[in-house]
This record gives C-alpha cells, structure tokens and sequence, in this order.
C-alpha cells in the first residue's frame, strides 16, 4: 500500500464527486469526510467506499442534489428528511445547523431519515468537540447481526460514537460497532486464510464457528452478548423507530441492493459543555481522568494504557505527515473514475509524500 | 426467602426512612424506588440497601433533608448540585423538572453531581416512557473494574440506561453496566464455593483468575474488553467530569467509606418523542421492531428470542401478584431498624400474600 497527500486526494475525489453530480460546495464536504476517516486510520470508511457511492448515484440510488427537508420541529429538536441524498453531507448540514442551537440553548438534536451510509460516526463528533461540545451520535447500518439466541442477522453494526475534548493533542474519541466485529473483519482473515476468534459468528445453523467460510454463510455476533444486543437495538430505536426511517432487516445494503435505496436512520444529540460548566474546567477535569487512567497499574505484558483515541491520533499524526495509505483496488477505481468522468488522474506523482 | 406484600413494604420503609430524618414526601419517593427495584426484580437495588442508607444518614454522609441547587442552568440545560442528599430523591426531582421542558422544547438534560448509589437507572427511565418520553440515563460508581490494560480498578459498574415505550404490556427496558459483573456476582459465587467463568476477574497480579477468592483480592474487567472500557469511560466523563462530581476511584464507597460521602455523579437526557413523530407512530414502529425480532430464527435449543425487558416484565407479573421476595438478612435488618426507631414491626402477617 503507497501512501498519498492526503490534500491531492481530497481535491481528485471531490472532482469526482462533482463529475457525478455532485454541487461543488457539498463535494467539498463528501471529499472531506471520506479522506478523514483515511487519515484518522479508519480506512473502511474512507475513499475505499467512493465508487460505490458514484455507482449507487449513477443508478439513480443516491440523489446527489437532495436538499434536506425538515419533517417535524419543535424547541431544540428536529426530525429530518435527507431526501436520499450523500449520508456525509446530509447530516454536515444537520450538525452545523444544531451547533448554534447548542450554544443558546445548551443542548439540541436530530433525527435523519432516508439517508445512507455516512462514513465514520467520530468525524461528526469531533467536528463537535472542536466547537467545545458533546456530541452523541447513533447509526443504524444493512443487516449483519443477530440479537441475542437467534442464527438471522437483522441489527447492523449499529455503531455509537462520543467525543470529548480534552486540553491534551486528542480528543477522547470513542466510537464502537455494537456488533462484535464488522463482517469486513471476517472476510479479511477468509482472504489470509486464518481463523477467527471463537464468539465472533455463527454458522447457517447457529453454532459457534472459527471458520470463516462457515461464518460467511452464517452471521456475526453481538459484542458482549445479550448486553451488545441491548445496545444495538438503542441504537436502532434511536437511528431508526424515532427517525422515520428503515429500521432492523429492513435496511438497504450499499454493496448488494443495486435497485433500492438504504434509507438508513441517523440520530446526533448535541451538547455544550459551557452550558454545565466552563469548558477550561471541563478540559482540566478530563485530563485528569486521562492522566489516572494512564496511571493506573498495568497487566503484565502491557506497555502503556491508551485512552480511546489515542491510538487514532498516533496514526492521525502518521497518516499527517506521511500521506494516507491507499490500497491498490481503490487506487484502480480511481483511475476507471478518472477516465469516465475525463479528470487527469494526476495522484501518482504525490506517491510517498506527505 | 419469603415473599411480602409490595404496599406494606412500601410504606414500613418510608416510616424507617421518617424516623431518620427523611421529609414525608421524599420518604415515600425514596421508598418507591427502592420497593419498585425489587418488583422488577433487581433486589440488589432494593430495600436489601436500606440499612446502609440509613446508616450513612445516622453517621452525616447523607443529608436526609438536603435540597437540590442549580449550579448553572442554560436554556434547556442544568447542572445541579444534589447536596449530597439522597440519590433517589434528589434525581427523582430533576427528571419531574426535566419532563416539562422536554415537553415544551423536545429535549432536556441535567448533570446531578453530590450524590449517592440512587439505585436502578430504569427507575427513571421507566417513569419517562410512561409519560411518552425517552430518558437515556447514566451513573457513575464507586471503583470496581479496571481500564484495559489495567489490574486497578479504576471505574466502577458504570451502568447506562433507557428505556422506550411500546404498545405492548412493557417498555423496552436497556440497563445494563458496563462492567462484565458487578463485585456482588463474584461474593455471590464465593459464598457457594463455586468458580466463575473466565473473562469476569483478574487477580491481584493482573492475570486472569477464575478463583473467587483471588478475583476478590484482584479486580473486575469490562463488559467487551476494550469496548466496554470505552463506554465505561463515557459514561463516566457525562456522569462524573460534566457534572463536577468525583469520578475514577475518587469516588467514596457507599460500604467501605463510613468516613467520607461519595459524590456520585449522574447525567439525564430527556427526549419528547412527539416532538420527532407522533407518540402512537413511534409505539407502532417499536412494536414491529419487537415483533420481526421475536420471529428470527432461533439457535438450536432456544425457545424463545427474548426483548431486553421482557424477562423482567415477567417478574414485575409475578412480583405483584405473589409479593416481593426479601432474603432473611434484610429482614433482620428491618427488625433492628424498628426497634431503633420504636416503629411496630408488622410485616409478619403479609407474608406470602399479594
């Protein structure tokens, strides 16, 4: 894997975005987000996913132009319509619009409906995080796992995510599938030919398996049992129930429903921190906790206990100064991008530079 | 263990809590509380912990008659200091201010810092769905469980809450910790001389035990490994850093410390759901949700798939048709309090009865 400018990416994947017809401005904010989950060392969710988001547009599955459309409103709180288009921007505008909302009122949220896939969960909190402010972000995603003693995967990923900003470099930065891995994770050890973790999946009958070829036809776990399968479904009554939106087995798969829309459910619960306490206070108060966390007294065999989002900004920093990694499958659909679309494929000459 | 009439209970509990000081009123919540956990059958956050209550009250760690003070309030936000009174009185007056702003506003929150154990979070939740509303609820707690990577333990159980209402005969109940088990698990099956499973404990070096008597003397581990020390985390940094109270192992231990309060921390976010969609659409959706996940297909030898909730609705059946079950300590406790307090001790006569 080559690493590339992370700059050089962003402006190629946001001509293509526009190529596909994509505005210029919401380009800007689709290229930003899916190039920060590269540099944030979240890969899967970066430029890895933008010729699946330019196929579903081009076959009329993703609406590029979407305006969002509020469907109800009331105080501090909105449920919003996404119109279908890119989850990425969609949901920028709804953050943003939320962020004065918070700082008058010390809280607001939002639902959002007939999305897609939004990319990283944690680039939306730490957007929040640099403004002084909490935000608690859900996400319903395409059926994977199964709620407790059942063999079908109805929940998805179902991720939830939270980040705080501390005086340190790095925010805390927590965001967690409630699943106990993603299905990615599977076919990745099937393709080195490894075995998996005992507890991760199940076969077609709902045995436990090690084997990922028996895993792959049968489904994923929950993380941590009947409490994972608690929280996936929060998630999803968050995400989905209360936002209108598809809920459970009902969600579109990106890779595989090529003739029907995901309409994935979001929902973002915004805070200001200033509304509790002053932020300076808030940040010395978490450093602290920072600092005695990593104090604490180790296991044997452990170097160092990190603080969730601290081995991000180790690669955050990596990925900064060397340029992101780009496999080469992604690297080749850029170029088959490039050439339809009639864009210079220009990024090789960036090629191990920061 | 026999069983005992839950009103009779109700109201001895809230005259042992009068006779120590405990206002009428905030006696009968307080008795509420602690009497409900029991019918839904957490005992351990039942009337077994009056003792200790009243105990820290007669030694001035509790201020029976405190009143809660704002520390700052903005828009639809509070910070409120608890005056170390008790926990399940004071929070109970919070989520009672909450539940109108929510109403007017769609959302409100609040941080309780100077507070206490205030028992089970789904107490809270509970009351909100009830009023159509979604409470996401979280405490911190005194130390028990250790930072991955760690042998110390650092956080405690931790738990995170909420609880959404359905049209069904119970709400979907999420209260979980975020501990793997909370310590009395380990002394329960010490007490039988049996071993626990492994992934629960480490010992006092940091190894994993599966000796109940070395898990003792060492610490607990987090639900899902790192995952869990994440959200153990978050929920420490909303219920414990945003709201000024103590947090980590700063916090006093409501069995241990007879010399120090504890400044537990507590965090409420409170939804209206009529404010994204209307109350009877949401209760419809859930219910498909509940639905289409009790009709998965089952894993070979499960009967039956179960919705976080429904185990315990069970039990709140039984619970209030039979009585609630009180172990023989906590009735000898009961004893010793009445006759401290010169209160006839009349619940023989209820026993096993409705």
């Amino acid at each position: 894997m080559s690493r590339y400018q992370s700059q050089i990416i962003k402006k190629l994947v946001a001509e293509i975005a526009q190529a596909a017809g994509v505005p210029e401005q919401d380009a800007g904010i689709f290229s930003d987000s899916l190039v920060d989950a590269d540099i944030q060392g979240t890969s899967t969710h970066g430029v890895s996913r933008l010729n699946i988001y330019i196929r579903r547009i081009q076959k009329g599955l993703i609406d590029p132009r979407a305006e969002i459309a509020i469907d109800r409103k009331r105080g501090l709180v909105m449920a919003v319509d996404a119109g279908n288009g890119l989850g990425q921007v969609q949901a920028s505008k709804v953050l943003e619009t939320l962020i004065p909302m918070a700082r008058s009122s010390g809280i607001a949220a939002a639902t959002i409906r007939n999305s897609q896939h939004f990319g990283a969960l944690s680039y939306y909190c730490n957007r929040a995080a640099r403004e002084g402010m909490i935000l608690f972000a859900t996400t319903n995603a395409e059926p994977s796992t199964a709620p407790a003693g059942s063999r079908q995967a109805y929940f998805g990923t179902n991720p939830l995510a939270v980040s705080f900003p501390t005086g340190k470099s790095y925010p805390v930065k927590i965001d967690l599938s409630t699943s106990i891995v993603a299905r990615g994770n599977i076919i990745a050890a099937h393709k080195k030919g490894s075995e998996i973790p005992p507890g991760w999946a199940l076969d077609i009958d709902g045995n436990p398996t090690t084997d990922t070829e028996k895993a792959l036809m049968g489904t994923v776990l929950t993380m941590a049992g009947h409490k994972g399968y608690a929280l996936a479904l929060m998630v999803d009554a968050f995400s989905g129930v209360l936002s209108g939106a598809a809920f459970g087995s009902s969600i579109g798969s990106m890779y595989k429903d090529m003739d029907r829309k995901q309409d994935v459910g979001h929902f973002f619960c915004l805070l200001d921190i200033d509304a509790f306490m002053d932020v300076s206070v808030f940040k010395k108060r978490i450093d602290n906790m920072i600092d005695e966390i990593k104090a604490c007294s180790k296991r044997p065999g452990v170097d160092e206990i990190l603080i969730p989002g601290e081995r991000s900004f180790k690669r955050v920093c990596e990925n900064r100064e060397k340029g992101i990694p780009i496999g080469a499958e992604t690297l080749r659909e850029f170029k088959t991008l490039c050439e339809e679309f009639k864009i210079p494929f220009t990024i090789d000459g960036a090629q191990g530079n920061a």
